[in-house]
């Protein structure tokens, strides 16, 4: 990691830029992929199936049974994890319901808005290195809360097409039926357009590797649309001389080890505590099944030595962290400044890892700076917001004028004439 | 205007199919002119200005002293209607601030969400054919409301330098300082990658001509985010035999009035009700001075006749209209039907023009069937939703080891490191 020392805005800015990821390789793979899931429906499909993940599948569909009895093939303990974990996201996501409201504008002048669920979604869950469960809580809780009608949920499988049992477990724990087993820019087309047996769906969300990422932001420019850009993920963690290293080092490298392109920045009041987190995070390292993967991450990581609180907000607020961790004395000062960032993590016993689970919150964040101006998913994801109004006679009577003075200066006279032949109506 | 009498659902999708807009033409335009705002910044822009609007600019911006004397050139009658448009927008708006909330998710687990504004926004307003002054009111006025820092407004000019005086007045009624005197993609580009003069801005909202569109979209792809995917304005009527012709007639042509590619359709559950709109429509349009682009519009233009609510239902669910006029009967029946739509207007005595101006609700409203998932520009556009989590030592004693087995699951050993070391620390 190396490390610099806090000199101006314009240097900072340089030093927190994000590495350019160049997406027009990976277009050149996805587009020809999505088009021909676009034409050839679930004929191509099982080809992909068998040419990307080396799988001859039966059914594109995990089927009822297997759903039922996956509980069968799951720990005790594990169930009653996830359980808790569902509880948890389930009691902090009911209070983003937000009220629909009516409000009389004006005498006879009445105007509402309502929330309505969007009607179907399609909901990604990678598979790779590691079966993302809890991404099924994230996404599907919300979308359950808001009240979506249908809901997809996509997911590759293993080699002997398979779709792994927890994901399994939980998918059904939460009503969910419909679990495509299908991974990929595939899954996404298949999502985006429709298939004979998927549905077209309204919205996809969830994370996924650059093809699934790409896939997603090229049907997004034309018929559904989708959560949030996505990137590699990141920590900031804010500390000073009271910090304790090792609780430092090990949230750091919990960052490392999603990916060697994690982003994991240290921003600190005191150089001393910065070099022992430093000497923690060599002697942890060691320890971790997946260090390989934390010390490339590791290599682009960045420390920033700040001489005070001010400072420090301008690297948090200029940085956006994915996940931002606050864990130093004066927390509330350093808190209450914050405007940018995803989701963040307070005091000495909040490890992201709660975050990432069990805490409530949802982890499906704004990576890439984008958390200056996206929120991370809830069930607002899973909403969309419709405005109402209705005029009495005398309502029309008392805003009517106004309407006809404005139209007429934007020169839209029918837009006029659709008041005017009211107002001289009997 | 073609008549469709419902057959099923194969065919009405079919019907309601929205032409295809070709990106790449407009596309190969914008791409270059956005790069070289990028590296150009203020140079380019002031050559753009010759080469495209043939105006010579002393300056980017709109001096103080014009804005502050704008109220002077215009008429007392105009900024009175501006003004109770104002009040009513503000009181509709102010009801879409989300609460933040703060939750105990368990003993020890504190859980909360807080609604910061974002940044820097930037609001277009088109110039063209009508200086749409209302619009400055529709993005400004939920940008103040949600409490954004920095509120940049672009707009294009006229021939001689000077942007349009009611336009001025709005903004400078709102308090907004920083005007842009700047069009089409470049305004975009300037935005969205900021320049010497032009701030770098996070989020940037409000309509265009294609170029525009599409520059917002090419560059929603890597640096800002958008309100949302933009198309030709449209609306649906929905109609039965109780209807009044002539104010359904006006209705549609107010829409017509937009452009050639406006979108006009009626969904009648009388044919001959129908009928009658279309001679009226006849009649009315000769008096329109933006007759040839009502035509123009009118010749994309449907009916759709349906033989009960259901049928009517399907079709204004299918299309998810950004405008949607209910002036029937049984009105309450089908205004709790809709699923997707932009804004409502319901009865007799609700024409579209006073959603567009006064009624208080907001005009930027999604398109091309974006209303399936997306929401109109509101407060919510201006802020984002930063999620915190605080442990106690004695809430993660509690809730540590859930996490510990679901990290375990996910093989994300350093994920439960993070919160073993702490467990274990005394």
């Amino acid at each position: 990691m190396r490390i610099y020392q806090y000199e101006n805005s314009v240097q900072i800015k340089k030093v927190l830029q994000r590495p350019h990821l160049d997406r027009s390789r990976i277009e050149k793979i996805v587009r020809p992929i999505l088009e021909r899931v676009k034409k050839g429906g679930d004929r191509i499909l099982f080809k992909y199936a068998v040419e990307y993940d080396q799988v001859k599948l039966d059914d594109l569909w995990v089927e009822k049974k297997s759903l039922e009895t996956s509980g069968e093939r799951v720990s005790e303990s594990l169930k009653s994890s996830i359980d808790i974990a569902k509880r948890n996201i389930e009691k902090f996501h009911r209070n983003q319901l937000d009220a629909d409201f009516e409000t009389e504008i004006m005498p006879g002048v009445n105007c509402s808005r309502k929330s309505i669920p969007i009607e179907r979604v399609g909901l990604y869950i990678p598979g790779g290195t590691a079966p993302l469960f809890s991404t099924v809580l994230m996404l599907g809780i919300p979308a359950i809360i808001a009240g979506c009608d249908e809901i997809v949920l996509a997911t590759p499988t293993n080699k002997i097409g398979e779709v792994n049992d927890v994901v399994l477990y939980t998918a059904h724990l939460l009503g969910i039926k419909k679990v495509l087993k299908l991974g990929g820019a595939q899954a996404i087309g298949a999502m985006a357009f429709g298939t004979e047996s998927v549905p077209k769906v309204d919205k996809i969300l969830g994370p996924g590797n650059q093809y699934v990422t790409v896939a997603k932001q090229i049907v997004s420019q034309e018929t559904v649309s989708i959560d949030m850009p996505a990137g590699p993920s990141e920590v900031m963690v804010a500390i000073d001389s009271t910090s304790k290293s090792s609780f430092v080092a090990a949230d750091l490298l919990a960052q490392a080890e999603h990916g060697g392109d994690s982003q994991v920045i240290l921003v600190s009041l005191s150089k001393k505590k910065a070099e022992k987190v430093l000497k923690q995070i060599d002697s942890q390292l060691e320890e971790l099944p997946r260090k390989d993967i934390a010390k490339e991450a590791l290599k682009n990581s960045i420390v920033i030595l700040v001489k005070n609180h001010d400072q420090m907000l301008e690297v948090i607020n200029e940085y956006g962290a994915e996940h931002l961790i606050i864990n130093l004395q004066d927390e509330q000062l350093i808190v209450d400044g914050v405007k940018n960032a995803g989701s963040v993590f307070i005091g000495p016993h909040t490890p992201e890892s709660v975050g990432d689970y069990a805490s409530g919150t949802n982890h499906t964040l704004p990576t890439g700076g984008w958390a200056k101006s996206y929120s991370g998913v809830s069930v607002d994801s899973f909403v969309k917001k419709i405005t109402y109004q209705k005029l009495t006679k005398q309502g029309l009577e008392l805003l009517g004028p106004t309407v006809e003075t404005l139209a007429e200066a934007e020169s839209l006279q029918a837009h006029k004439h659709a008041v005017s032949i009211r107002l001289k109506s009997k």
